[in-house]
């Protein structure tokens, strides 16, 4: 991005945006409605931020034109705001491109494939018969094990570990410490103690898929762990072996999936959520945060589980009461004649 | 294992097991029921599959004696059929086992001492007064600091940190990202601001334990924390200082047991627990899915809390009735002769 | 420390405490009331191991004045025993200072500014326009990115990643596994697939601060996400975008925080929570284990959700009657007089 940035005019045209307001306008960043100046591009679109607006000295706002009336200046008008200021905002800052070359630090072994226009980062390693496809970054210190596969255009941010039969598609962004291809966690129990069950699959991962810092997706037992297309994961989730999930599925941070589930398309899944394993949950269903799921789900749908927040002196007195809810129930019914049970 | 593979019969006489069928079938590799072809032995351990029995194509298949007539091909009879079949996969899947040496990128302490029979793997660190012992292998990038121990034929995968005070037995297993030895959560509040308490303990574990992925284990503040034998642990456990945990204890992933606290043997403690600190869970206890602990456990035992899964229109009604509760059970009593009260 | 430790009347003088007993008593270490023998000084804080002063060997123990009754030997009298005791242990585990240099296999970008007192570990990197300053130390392993800042005398103990734009202040300690600066997880959805929004603020860490091993924070999207001085953050712990945690506020393991939301000062939140997005915490907030906090709370207060552990066959009866909850609250009011409806 040259510093003289972009007109409005331009941007407008580019994204075929409605523009109200100075085409000349000059846009050299993006900000926050509360920190934009007036070079500066920001944007409408959680309508909770919609009073401020009115002290907003960006150079522009995008929002949708039912917004206008609250905002003087110039205005890019979308219906998507949120999307088209992503598309905007990514001008400012390019994804990081590769530097094609092999760090004199790196470990590579002989029978891996880099392709030429790949960079491996210093103190990366990449293990037997494993490839490198064109474009691909691998940021410091990353750790391919052996018979993984790194699509094109995929970019590896630093010290992520692909153990072992980990195959990325294209334009996969994984975040540092994340763990693709570990062991399942397969165990027999014979004779008083434990028995690993050997975790032979690998992980498949899908184009423009992107994993969080510190995300875990185990290798499958047998067959394969699968993240179809564009699913995006947040930091600190676990998968577990042989899980597969939809297409343009996203899932918030800290939750975890237990072997075997299956997850369909345009799921929506919150942070802190549990889902046991050898489930099958069908496609834009919608689960809320810190849900516990037992059970196999029909899509579409919204569920939760859990309690409210309470003041802790009130939640003492109502969650006793929970273990005495069965036989509260049972002395309603002696004294009513509805009949409550399901 | 050669091309060749084995024979049924082979099979059968090496594990014990009832064979039905024909001992000359060659077996050449493990497979689910629905994956597995001609030359391939699958298992039935979850009744769940019992009808993919029906189409399964596997050269043979190791079940229960109960369920053979459910399968026309060849079987073999086991009492723990998802044990005999990790014993036999494991004969495809042969633990790696150490390349002797130390890896010219490795930077290993003159005063550490790696016995020669152990393999320390590229871009690894090996700390002061450290000792690695026979036929461990340090898979990429491992971190091990001062005054460990990794004990003989263990195993850590790639990437894993041990920071100080950490020991080992034999046969430990740890996947990558592991952090074992970390300062525990000690504060003490003083004047205004948080003073860190010195945290001078270490991590003891022992044989034949696993370590799932990005797990963290923190040193004793002033004792160790312990983990017996034969422990098994999955993904994104946090485990508290001076934890003890028992002998044959299992663990899923994303689990978090606060400092002190002392498990006893053959738990079985499900994902995404939350054990509070200074508790006593006795032998043989198994705890349900994002279950919160907050008071010591007898064992054998089974224990849960949480509330079930609902669309979230009903759970919004429910869920705010919760927060009524005392009283409804109050207005309960008021109209009922039952005493409900514990 | 000399092998000769401290006289009681030193530890005594030096830390403003009561001395009762013989103040030529030799303290060479510390332990706890179990282990402590002759020539160790123990503590005493939580009421609940008061008992193990009766038979407790120590040459000394750090106690309230009101506790002294209980112990027959020498006792060093503190308003705080658990802080006192902690700056006796200080002395004899000082905190690791750096070992000024560069080891040769680290790798750093010319344009870097490394101090010549600052510590940069074996197989450590660091990016473009970084600045690490006096007296930090680096251990083995880490991975400082593009134009971050280490303060003075800071530690990153093994492994940590700084992604990039992250600014830590004076003397934070961050555990082996730490990931601060990955992108957040801003995502538009449009025309049937996610769009990543560009992520390009920064973190700021505060003087004093404190991560645990494998904890996540994440960069802003557009502002930085920023934790104010002595915050103290445990292990596994998910901090989203923008997020900003007040000073001396403390978190427990497995907590997760989702994007923009504002936590206060000298809040103390327990482990495995999960608090969403957007939302305002008062000052002096404590939320109990496993909560789920979906509004913003004021300050001072004390809060939880959740429902209380029970054995298995009792909580599928009462947590079935939760799903009933809303009906039978109606059916209560319709044989009562009460009204419970808030």
């Amino acid at each position: 991005v040259s510093a003289d940035g972009y007109s409005l005019g331009e941007l407008a045209g580019r994204f075929g945006l409605g523009l109200r307001g100075d085409p000349a306008q000059r846009i050299r960043g993006v900000a926050t409605l509360a920190a934009a100046g007036a070079d500066t591009l920001s944007f409408l679109a959680n309508p909770a931020y919609r009073r401020q607006l009115a002290d907003c000295a960006a150079g522009a706002v995008v929002l949708a034109e039912a917004d206008g009336a609250h905002f003087r200046g110039n205005c890019l008008f979308s219906r998507n705001a949120y999307a088209d200021f992503a598309r905007i905002a990514a001008l400012f800052a390019p994804r990081r491109v590769a530097a094609p070359g092999i760090h004199p630090s790196a470990v590579v072994d002989p029978s891996a494939e880099v392709d030429p226009t790949a960079e491996v980062g210093p103190l990366c390693t990449v293990g037997a018969r494993s490839r490198i496809a064109a474009g691909v970054r691998l940021g410091p210190g990353c750790s391919i094990g052996e018979d993984c596969v790194v699509g094109d255009d995929s970019e590896l941010v630093a010290r992520v570990t692909l153990v072992t039969r980990v195959r990325l598609g294209r334009r996969v962004l994984l975040h540092p410490g994340v763990v693709l291809g570990a062991d399942g966690f397969g165990l027999a129990f014979d004779q008083g103690q434990w028995l690993k069950v050997p975790q032979l699959g690998g992980v498949l991962v899908g184009d423009d898929c992107e994993v969080g810092a510190n995300t875990c997706i185990d290798r499958g037992a047998l067959d394969d762990t699968v993240l179809e297309d564009d699913v995006r994961l947040d930091n600190l989730i676990q998968v577990g072996h042989n899980v597969r999930i939809g297409a343009h599925t996203a899932i918030a941070g800290c939750t975890a999936i237990a072997g075997s589930t299956r997850i369909g398309q345009y799921c929506l899944i919150a942070g802190g959520v549990g889902i046991a394993g050898h489930l099958v949950i069908g496609d834009r269903v919608r689960i809320n945060a810190m849900s516990l799921v037992s059970r196999s789900l029909d899509g579409p749908g919204e569920y939760a589980s859990g309690s409210p927040l309470q003041e802790v002196r009130a939640w003492r007195r109502n969650a006793a009461r929970i273990r005495q809810l069965d036989r509260l129930a049972r002395a309603v019914q002696r004294v009513s004649k509805d009949v409550i049970d399901e």
